[in-house]
């Protein structure tokens, strides 16, 4: 029997993991540089803390694990013989695996309140799961790199994240454009429109402009609801490109107003330190997820940027604030921000560029092959001193051809082989080989 | 509707995350330096991976993942009807959480073995989950920290490995007892005693000395079938406390002298260099894993050293060889030895010891009080700047009462607060206090 994983999952080679490291070590230290802290949540959760938090459809989408021992035991036998799965499944199962960090990240929040710090500033690299159909980048098995402040309403958050996604995009080596909107702004513009009672269906349908451009926008529009004159509103609306152009359109809408004021201190505020990318006002940015309720982040890579022009890919980051993270389990006045890398995209645009670090893929420093196995001790003693000093060092474990190690060589990606005979053995002069070059030079083992 | 999680899981605050992160860095260090390379396997597998690999025992503690979508539908009807959980299972389920990282390993190594070098060493830091009743100290998802080499035979991977378990107590400031036995020697001894027929019978007895003492263990052996002679043979091989004196009772053994010759050849690789901790022979050391072949390690703390004699913890670390870790899959000849650490019984340990240092905890190095909101900008200017030049500093969001401010201060264990006021905004000359001791002393923006 050939084995297998299930769909959806990926096993990762040496080089992969590395170069996946790189990505969560960079987003890791600006996280910890910005005081965020680390916390961890367990793999699975009661279903009654994911259960009706992600819509019908999250909820389809959950893994469930099943209660050990005799599941059946407590089901109901009238459900069992209709095959009534829906019924079922309370009976079964009580526990899942996570979906998001966000919904455990506000369960924690409830449980730890007495134990925690507020303003809290929390982040989490973990993977999630969903039961999406597998397709082309799209898996079952995939991590979230999430960073929030919960506790705070103060825009000094919203200005402070955005320039953590700026630093970490540029020590990534990645132009980005880092687009910021308020949902204020789009609720304002639901006033002006009136459409403040269908809000969710307007900015569904403005969230697809780029996707499918205005006539489509406008004819979903229509159907989900816009007037007559609604349209011409909305159409000036989208058409404007500056907080300046914007404002005067919202003259007559409070909360437009507010998030207008709101947006132009962030972009102040980043504005006067120095930044690295692209950072934009796009009154197009909806985003999907309903529970935001200020600014709101979208980062792409950039393809004005020289050598990007090609890079076809949506996403790589984005976050919103919220007013109240925790209200679902019964806390009040938990407002927060959060933003979160797509690391999966990520590391395909960085493979993509050609842009990971050479070092990324292999950490060690030199091989040690011995040519005679009496040399094998002498081998020994040299790895383990050179072990003990912090070198990362390997000695391949038996005399064997040279070619068949200097092929193990190659393939272990190791920059340079040490190669020692009976003659090097008693010297103490070891023959070095760069295995790029194939250039050889002579190294005692101080040098080393 | 107050929030949980499940029994046998865990949350873990920010101090706890950094205090296991540091145990973890200390381990995957070592793991580097001796050239072992990461990889990353899916949390769920296959339930035709897992099954069967664990006994009867641990297949139904395996965690099951239930199919997704209407998971009845293919149900057989009768053993519904007959809540024949057993019988229903194959039908509704096909993946469940990994068990260990050993099987996932053997599958891998089988499905990338034309992607990867022989010998492979591979190392993986990941949890694992297991539906053992939650106590204490045991939970139901946990980490396990593995290294391990397949594809040789060379004793000196069991020298390695050796060293690398010294080395990473030795970092980890905890003297330990690295005990070490060979299978071959615990066969030699079964052969002698007339038990080579029940040799898992015999080690399983051995294995509860300590624990039990000696009389029970001979009842035990009796029970399993130990002959009258057999008895007399056992107690004086388990008298025998170094390779010297047992080797004479192995002498008519081919295995049990073979054990003796790999297991001195391992002892003298590893005296040829300095090492840290007590690494002994230990003949009764058997390990219940019946898969090792070779080596044998088990790893305690040495309650003889000072400051740890009231450390009651069993193994903190083991391992062994096993002779085709991959023929589960139908790939032979796949020898290897691996190591394993005890993650969450090395962090008690040294939460009980006190030895974790102190930066372990909280690695924020400023926080940033800002007494009225004008002097905010000024705040969030210096927090830019210092962020920018790799400093981990955190401000304040608005401006509140000094003494709210300290207590936050306090709470997030920052060892120097920074206080800004309209004087020092002007003058660049910052009030730096020392949580600890109150002092307090001026200093400008690039002394910090």
């Amino acid at each position: 029997m050939k084995p297998s994983i299930p769909k959806g999952t990926r096993d990762f080679l040496p080089a992969e993991v590395r170069r996946r490291d790189y990505i969560f070590d960079v987003i890791r230290k600006h996280f910890r540089r910005f005081g965020y802290q680390p916390i961890e949540t367990p793999v699975m959760e009661n279903l009654s803390t994911l259960t009706g938090k992600y819509g019908e459809e999250g909820d389809k989408l959950l893994f469930k694990v099943l209660n050990n021992g005799d599941f059946l035991g407590k089901a109901n036998a009238e459900d069992l013989a209709a095959k009534d799965s829906g019924k079922v499944l309370s009976s079964i199962s009580k526990r899942g695996l996570r979906y998001d960090l966000t919904v455990p990240f506000a369960r924690y929040v409830v449980m730890h309140q007495n134990d925690l710090a507020f303003p809290f500033k929390r982040y989490a690299i973990m993977p999630v799961w969903r039961a999406d159909r597998p397709q082309k980048g799209r898996y079952q098995e995939f991590y979230q790199c999430d960073a929030d402040v919960v506790g705070s309403d103060s825009l000094l958050n919203e200005a402070e994240l955005t320039q953590l996604l700026d630093g970490v995009f540029h020590e990534l080596g990645l132009k980005a454009v880092i687009r910021l909107n308020n949902r204020k702004i789009l609720a304002g513009l639901a006033e002006i429109a009136g459409m403040a009672d269908n809000m969710m269906d307007m900015t569904i349908a403005i969230d697809k402009l780029d996707k499918i451009g205005w006539d489509k926008v406008a004819e979903e529009l229509t159907n989900r609801g816009a007037a007559a004159g609604a349209l011409e509103v909305i159409k000036s609306f989208l058409d404007a490109n500056s907080l300046e152009s914007v404002a005067p359109l919202l003259a007559t809408s409070e909360v437009g107003k507010q998030g207008i004021a709101e947006l132009q201190e962030v972009f102040d505020l980043v504005a006067s330190q120095p930044t690295n990318n692209r950072i934009e006002f796009d009154v197009t940015l909806a985003r999907g997820l309903n529970y935001y309720t200020g600014a709101i982040w979208e980062v792409a890579v950039d393809t004005d940027a020289p050598g990007q022009e090609n890079i076809k890919m949506g996403s790589i980051a984005g976050g919103g604030r919220y007013a109240d993270l925790t209200a679902i389990f019964g806390m009040k006045d938990m407002p927060g921000v959060g933003i979160s890398f797509g690391a999966e995209r990520i590391y395909d645009v960085l493979e993509e560029l050609d842009a990971f670090p050479a070092d990324a893929s292999e950490d060690l420093q030199y091989l040690i092959l011995c040519l005679d196995e009496e040399t094998l001790h002498h081998g020994f003693g040299l790895v383990s001193r050179l072990r003990a000093r912090g070198v990362h060092v390997d000695l391949y474990p038996k005399a064997a051809k040279m070619k068949k190690m200097m092929k193990y060589a190659d393939q272990r990606g190791v920059p340079k082989v040490v190669i020692i005979g009976s003659r090097e053995a008693e010297s103490g002069e070891y023959s070095v080989k760069t295995m790029a070059s194939g250039e050889q030079e002579t190294m005692r083992e101080e040098e080393l």
